[in-house]
């Protein structure tokens, strides 16, 4: 047997291991946006660093950050001349409300048919365990062909906030060929899928403030200003009566598509009827000259995340509320940035919010948008790769999501990321009953063993 | 000494009992809008049930209702030849939060300078007990002059949805020659006022639905029509740019003021001064044909009391959600009903709601406007006593709130209600640190009790 054969070999024997060890990564609560998870999200750094170490990687860190730790670690053996690659995976997870619609302990990790259930699993534990294991079988049949370096964060749920700088401080010892980042996924099933575009964030906070306190809707019903009124008239008012976003200057530098980009796009398998099933709307909505995966793909949006104002429990309070809040985002493609977002949206609210409240704008996190060259040697291996596995031809898309290290790596350290992934569109991360497809997961653990063979000068 | 006399000087010599047992009542968390305090409702019912008894009240009974308990009791020694006096009142309360605003426990009382302090205690259970301590003090000098009824009941701050029934089912042991409601309040501290109308309401609870589940806002942004953001359109269309209210056919039974009601509203020291004061806000907003008075007294609205949608905890949350929730409410004036209402904000949903989104509307509860008669001898009894007490003219006005039990009983058991009470505009109802200004509350005492005497035939 090739060390490849004896690699794949590897990883098909220890599939029930590898999927226990799962089961373990998915039982520690590591929700980073919530401060009671805090301990827990500190637990899975040492977690991960301390299968780092069982894998025989060396200088094995918990590395300290503006916020959670980011887990480091590295082998070398393959020498200067022989590439390295630079895996990167984040260990923390999304909250887990609504919980009562879960239909079991989402940190427990249940098997139900083909899918394991649990917070996290595709997005994206599955992934960096996927890579842990490709990287253990491909040691197991012998020195591995590549040197890799390791680079799992703690703060992707809350947009990498942290990232930025620590990747800047510690550019030297992150430098690399490429990044292998497998937190895109793939279109099905059967259709593995490079991602070489994501779209960037601006996500902010908009709070408007009326009376100094919640009033009684009687006694001055029809003479205060309602913020929270205020409120929904400035949210509506943020996208026209086409769903085209409205604040100044918003789509000034947003690049135009090129024939072949948007025939690329009209060539991707995203079916109209895939998108009702999965999400169950009666309709899709969206700019009518665009189609979905365009503007998915390469159209901004902005998009209300939350809302909160007065009385929201059971029944009724009679309350006219001292403040209302939106939580808002954008999805921004080349070559808008975030900072023109905040400018545009401050001077949309200083034209449009009435003298009756008083406003306050938050920028909760950013991140920039990215597109990869395709003809670089790790997006060529990948793909190769893929096509082994699957037998298919590997499709190019560009990605609605934002990932925030992807920028960052490419600004700071000068490296190039190769995008894909084995979760779903079907598998609800971000929602209840988050779930990880297992064969699709046990072919994407061989195809990374192919891409580190492939990856051999 | 009088009878009258003796009355005063034994509700001046009491007055240290009398704020003990206020603090007493208030010490009791009968929120009735939740769940948890249920057992504390039916507490607080039974210890009113117990002061009734200790006045000497006889047929004393905390009856069910299809909500919580209302409490009746009587005394008709007076004689059939004397009028009855049925007293009104709720001992139930609103919720507490933003409890962290609270400067003392809600649920404690505390006294500071000239004011005492605790959820409830102006709203209303400082007036039920300044109701029975009136009787209490009228009865030490002797026999009552007229007969008293007391229906105190525990569903007014979440509507009285269950009052209505009630009243009509025991319209018989509830028939008395006029009602006292001391839940109306004073202009200031100086202006004694009697309210002869009150605004209806119906209180709405609006739900927009997307997709099936939440979303991941960038997987999905700009495909799917997000319900917080079809919310915000729906409600924000509901005025027009001028605080008009949209819905079809909203101000068709709108009665018009005569002339004569404007002088009226006019002459009313509602000052524009005071209201930016009390609720600590940059302007006044309203409709521009009428002034403040009349648009809190006279002019229908609809006010956004919740909202609700999405990620609302700390920090960002990428989600496109599944579902968007408005509570609205509309106050009402003659000859609005809250039927028209429901039937109207539906055609308005019918013909605005986008298809991409589905809707559902549920009305939480509602009560009619009323109107009262200014030469009653109720009014004419309290005017009096008002100004035997505080030595000035009575101010007549129209309010802003809603009483249904003003007009359930005019319309179950005909009888017309005598609307005061010895609240102040600044106390806080319905918000952190409610108070009670007790000087006006002693002097409240002594004016029930000229009204008790000068209701004598």
């Amino acid at each position: 047997m090739t060390d490849i054969q004896t690699a794949i070999e590897f990883a098909r024997q220890n599939r029930e291991r590898f999927l226990d060890e799962l089961k373990t990564f998915v039982s520690m609560p590591s929700v980073s946006t919530s401060d009671e998870h805090k301990a827990d999200v500190a637990r899975t750094a040492e977690w991960v660093a301390e299968q780092l170490r069982s894998l025989g990687m060396s200088r094995v860190a918990v590395m300290p950050t503006g916020g959670h730790p980011a887990v480091y670690g590295e082998w070398l053996g393959a020498g200067k001349k022989a590439p390295t690659v630079l895996i990167y995976g984040h260990y923390d997870v999304q909250p887990v409300d609504p919980l009562d619609l879960w239909k079991s302990d989402p940190f427990e990790g249940v098997l139900r048919g083909e899918y394991f259930f649990g917070r996290g699993v595709s997005d994206m534990k599955g992934q960096v365990l996927a890579s842990m294991k490709a990287v253990e079988s491909a040691m197991s049949a012998g020195k591995l062909p590549v040197n890799v370096k390791w680079l799992i964060e703690g703060e992707e749920e809350v947009g990498s906030k942290n990232l930025g700088p620590f990747i800047q401080k510690h550019s030297d010892l992150l430098k690399a060929d490429v990044c292998l980042n497998p937190d895109a996924g793939m279109m099905s099933a059967d259709l593995p899928t490079i991602t070489y575009g994501l779209r960037g964030l601006c996500y902010l906070e908009l709070r408007v403030y009326g009376p100094a306190k919640d009033l009684h809707s009687g006694l001055y019903g029809g003479t205060i200003h309602n913020p929270a009124q205020a409120l929904t008239e400035l949210v509506a008012g943020m996208h026209d009566k086409n769903g085209r976003i409205t604040l100044p200057g918003f789509y000034d530098k947003v690049r135009k598509l090129t024939k072949q980009e948007r025939a690329a796009f009209a060539s991707l398998p995203v079916k109209d009827r895939e998108l009702l099933k999965q999400t169950g709307v009666k309709a899709l909505w969206g700019e009518p000259a665009f189609i979905p995966a365009e503007r998915v793909g390469a159209r901004p949006t902005l998009e209300v995340n939350g809302l909160l104002s007065g009385w929201t429990g059971k029944g009724s309070k009679t309350v006219l509320p001292a403040y209302a809040m939106a939580k808002i985002s954008c999805r921004l493609v080349p070559d808008q940035t975030p900072e023109d977002v905040v400018r545009q949206m401050k001077a949309y609210l200083r034209k449009n919010a009435p003298k009756t409240v008083r406003w306050e704008l938050d920028e909760l996190t950013h991140s920039g948008w990215a597109i990869t060259d395709l003809n670089s040697r790790g997006v060529q291996a990948m793909s190769r790769a893929l096509e082994t596995v699957w037998g298919k031809k590997t499709l190019f898309r560009r990605e609605g999501g934002s990932i925030g290290v992807v920028v960052h790596l490419q600004q700071y350290a000068g490296v190039e990321s190769v995008l894909t992934g084995f979760g779903l569109p079907d598998d609800d991360i971000h929602s209840p009953n988050e779930r990880l497809h297992l064969p699709t997961w046990h072919k994407g653990i061989e195809a990374l063993v192919h891409f580190i063979y492939n990856m051999k000068v």
